[in-house]
């Protein structure tokens, strides 16, 4: 069934230990519907300002995204974001953010949209996600995401659409924030409680956890060797993972576990460059290789 | 084939967010000798002082230890460790530590013990490592662990014992120490090219990574619920560890693996309880069907 993402499109700059690159495509959405791309159709809602440069939206028709959901709003400027690594390249500051055309109305959404199966509200405010979930009425899976300033000033909101979802992707940070528990198992439960179905707890380079009335999933990060930039792994993580999930049309617990290893597995490509220049690179066939040897590594003779 | 421990002992106390101990049996050599007597014999070699509480000689005797290699020496006292977990319960400080009769030459080693083949050096000083490893002629794989003490202070003998060795067992903060690298798979690689045929770099409660010339194998830990006392899991998980490898005779890779997930799932009990309490409890059957569901996570269907 059909796959669509509503999340930010940014211009980015992003320094980190070995190098920097200056106002190259960022946001959620390219990484997440870059990630979507390799395993079936996907579609685009977002805004845009009118300094969005040509050359950008040529990066999503590089991978096939429809984007007759995207945006262009004159008078608007571009989501920017500057981010800066640490040595330790898991910690990162803000060095600038300019929200712009993030605050305002969220694009119509195009009617050839409207049978869209697999919805993920990637992060944006709580209203508005409200508003996407009802867009689509033949909805068979909703994912969210959500960040802390969300979970800080719209608290009321969010639990609205924690109990309207299926299922919730949220960093360890976040879910400790909103549930006050260090352990990731124990916090994923307390959000299940929240109304999702099932969560996933992304660690970062500590990997990730699934809890789901059928079972339990704890994975790994993909032992990667070179970390250019991690900007984009959870979003990547979150596109790949519904892709598999929309592409087979299943939603079963051992299919959220494939999907799971498939997020894993192209994530470990995007922090390979910056940006979704690895992403440009390679080809379905490289993902299945590297989720076989990754999935390989996993299984564990009795 | 017979698998020996050469490890310290010591008196515990720990605190931790949710409890206390005082005096209580630690040390690495139980946490090792603990686990591994689920798989079969084990021997300890080890010095305790005159101090030391004959019910803790029973608590070895609880799990069947070989324990003619123990030595309680007149006029010396037994190491002695007060440990405080933070909030986070990975992260600890050290409130007070005697060394003791762990500074003292080692207790000699029974003929009984010298066709051991199984050889895990715990935590002491390298010459004292390299001394243990000539002991025991037929040994067939020899595993070291070290501290940042023993990096900081002896890395010349250390090194010694990283080219006679066939893996090392070491702490993600201990290899960053030896190697400069945060990334714990290049890490593990430069470790490598110090002499050891593997190496299984430990990540506390997210996992650890094999690097062997037969491939990588990466696990999360199992996701525990429960955290009462995190001291001991790294030991606990090197005597299961070795345990399967000396009771199947088999140091394969694929065999490594089985038993990484072994040390993963007796380390998930030992952490349920302060001390050894939670070994105490649990039988064979119990790290079974653990293990089962740890590894049924980790599978994935294609």
């Amino acid at each position: 069934m059909s796959l669509i993402v509503t999340g930010s499109i940014s211009i980015d700059t992003i320094d980190t230990p070995t190098g920097s690159v200056q106002e190259v495509v960022g946001g959620s959405s390219i990484y997440f519907t870059a990630a979507a791309s390799f395993f079936g159709p996907i579609r685009l809602v977002g805004a845009v300002g009118e300094d969005f440069p040509d050359s950008f939206v040529d990066v999503f028709h590089g991978f096939g995204v429809d984007v007759e959901g995207l945006e262009r709003r004159v008078g608007s400027k571009t989501f920017r974001w500057h981010g800066r690594y640490h040595e330790d390249v898991n910690q990162r500051d803000t060095v600038s953010v300019e929200l712009n055309v993030l605050t305002e109305a969220l694009p119509p959404i195009p009617k050839s949209y409207e049978d869209s199966g697999y919805i993920f509200l990637a992060v944006t405010h709580p209203e508005n996600q409200l508003k996407l979930l009802d867009a689509f009425p033949k909805r068979k899976l909703v994912v969210a995401d959500t960040i802390d300033l969300y979970i800080t000033t719209t608290r009321d909101e969010l639990m609205e659409v924690f109990k309207r979802i299926d299922g919730l992707i949220i960093n360890d940070s976040e879910a400790l924030m909103l549930t006050g528990e260090p352990n990731a198992v124990v916090a994923a439960d307390k959000l299940l409680e929240m109304g999702p179905k099932f969560v996933i707890v992304k660690k970062g380079q500590h990997g990730a956890i699934l809890r789901h009335p059928d079972g339990t999933c704890v994975l790994p990060a993909y032992p990667a060797k070179t970390v250019i930039d991690p900007t984009g792994a959870g979003d990547s993580f979150a596109g790949a993972f519904m892709a598999h999930l929309a592409n087979t049309d299943d939603t079963s617990f051992n299919s959220l576990k494939t999907a799971m290893a498939y997020g894993t597995t192209v994530a470990s490509f995007t922090i390979e460059a910056f940006s979704v220049e690895r992403l440009q690179q390679i080809k379905r066939a490289d993902i299945d290789q590297r989720f076989d040897e990754f999935t390989a590594m996993l299984k564990i003779d009795h």
